[in-house]
């Protein structure tokens, strides 16, 4: 796939997994004869996921690409939950969940790694890894975020919820139907509010006990029914830090396919700075100063704290805040 | 409920649902006996839905209330699916579906209505009608959506998506556990994006065939996996009008019951101005001047159209889109 440029330099494009170069053809899903057609085209390609796991294919070295042409892709095994992710002006592009049963699981290094046995041109290498690597262009990672977001979300939904009878995909991919009680499917998106409370030149930034060592990032948590996105990031930092804050600025989006997420990143300015942490969230929670927050952003902070990872949009809300106060 | 103002005006608290006043209790949802002693409170109430369809009881002539002590809530059937909504200073709120056995619906006026036999102090009167008639107080209204959105969320949630087999309520209503294969389920909150294609003094209408007469409203759909909110604004307005847009500015969001959507608003610059309507979509769209928008925000358009409800987030965008430019 040809890397594609953003068009229009927003936040979210500078985020992990924001840049996705395809048109998705939405009105074009419930016209079989349509996507078969682009299913027989050579130039058509297709992304694997096993499980939650992308799979590789090794180009020389460490050179990799995540696509395989269909007839590639049906040598590795059998594909179940075929779906249509869109096309470019080159070729279309799907993704499958290969099944799973030639698949053993190692430990290795105390890491878990999936490997499909006589087959080591391939490599099922998980997203986190192959985006914090740059393994696959980004263009191609946004790809490998749609697909696996779609695919877990078939892996988790091959019952219907309604009756518990079997159902089956439709819609290219986008939709199940329940045979049995014609209920209808939809992949679900669970939209994240992830902020930074400002106490004007100060911001308010947390570690939770997983992070790695020094790492501090924004507090976040699930939107949940019934919430605007302004009272959610207002409930999120009440809950987590015992601070009060009122505006709300939304600054960049970005869709976290772990399994799949919206992240709704924002800055929302503080009303109290007294902080309380809430131990089940987070191990610590503290002000830090614009200079400190530069200085972790350019790796020279004293202390060795580190910001999130550039993949991650909460990295781009310290940016935001830095530079746009 | 006493009415609780907005501390913190921002367009999202102007909307329908988007107003509620109860502190969620997240961290004390997995406490039982926090829980049940909150269940034990009199002071605490309950609302009430059948199927999708709020219950509410008559004060006196047209006066309502969406709320029941638990005595009277249980009196009138039985309660499944118990869920905390959350507490102000004076009370618990709880939530629960209404066993509908007992449930008639009737034909009257072309339209489809619900009734509890014997029991004329209460009525089943839909979402749409309590709000936009003001039924109930506009804090009561967000509760009654999240209420919706929850409890629809069980009624279509009772068998596991993963093994197919029935799966139990937990959290207080906020999770369901499968016993079969040990799957957690959580509530779903669709994101949609809302937007208004701006170019210069212009900016883009649409009315789908299901609208009242005269009305024109904001462009929208669901935002995918894989997807930012830029990116999900920029293929909505192509797909559904065929022009392209570049920079996208939030608005403001709002919680939609129907069943439960977040609708994301926001103001996009065009890029294009040609408009190819796609019909499975749109009757109509087309470019309104800031003038003609405030005719129409003002209920004096000459040709009589109308903007949508101000129950709708699109009604405060075109209003920030005259009031912002």
């Amino acid at each position: 796939m040809k890397s594609c440029p953003p068009l229009f330099p927003d936040r979210s494009q500078a985020t992990g997994y924001g840049v996705n170069p395809l048109d998705r053809l939405s009105e074009r899903r419930d016209d079989p004869a349509f996507v078969d057609a682009l299913m027989r085209a050579p130039e058509s390609r297709m992304a694997l996921i096993v499980r939650d796991t992308p799979v590789l294919r090794r180009l020389s070295g460490e050179r990799w690409d995540c696509l395989f042409t269909l007839e590639a892709a049906r040598a590795l095994g059998d594909l179940r939950e075929v779906a249509l992710l869109g096309r470019t002006d080159e070729r279309a592009f799907f993704a499958a969940l290969l099944d799973d049963s030639q698949v053993v699981a190692e430990e290795s290094d105390g890491a878990r790694r999936l490997r499909l046995p006589g087959r080591e041109d391939v490599a099922l290498i998980d997203l986190r890894t192959i985006a914090m690597g740059g393994l696959v262009e980004a263009p191609a990672i946004g790809l490998l975020g749609q697909a696996k977001s779609l695919l877990y979300w078939h892996l988790r939904h091959r019952f219907c919820s309604v009756c518990g009878q079997p159902s089956e995909l439709a819609a290219a991919g986008w939709r199940r139907e329940c045979p049995a009680c014609q209920a209808l499917h939809f992949p679900r998106t669970d939209p994240v509010v992830i902020m930074l409370a400002v106490d004007g030149e100060r911001c308010l930034l947390g570690r939770q006990p997983r992070f790695n060592k020094g790492m501090y990032s924004a507090l976040a948590g699930f939107l949940e029914p019934g919430e605007t996105i302004e009272a959610a990031v207002r409930r999120e930092i009440r809950e987590e830090a015992g601070v009060s804050v009122g505006r709300v600025h939304y600054i960049a989006s970005q869709p976290w396919p772990f399994p799949s997420s919206l992240m709704i990143g924002c800055l929302a300015e503080a009303l109290t700075t007294t902080i309380v942490v809430e131990p089940s969230e987070l191990e610590d929670a503290r002000w830090f100063s614009r200079e400190e927050v530069v200085a972790m952003l350019e790796a020279r902070h004293p202390g060795g704290l580190k910001p999130s990872n550039p993949l991650a949009i909460a990295h781009h809300l310290m940016r935001a805040w830095v530079e746009l106060t």
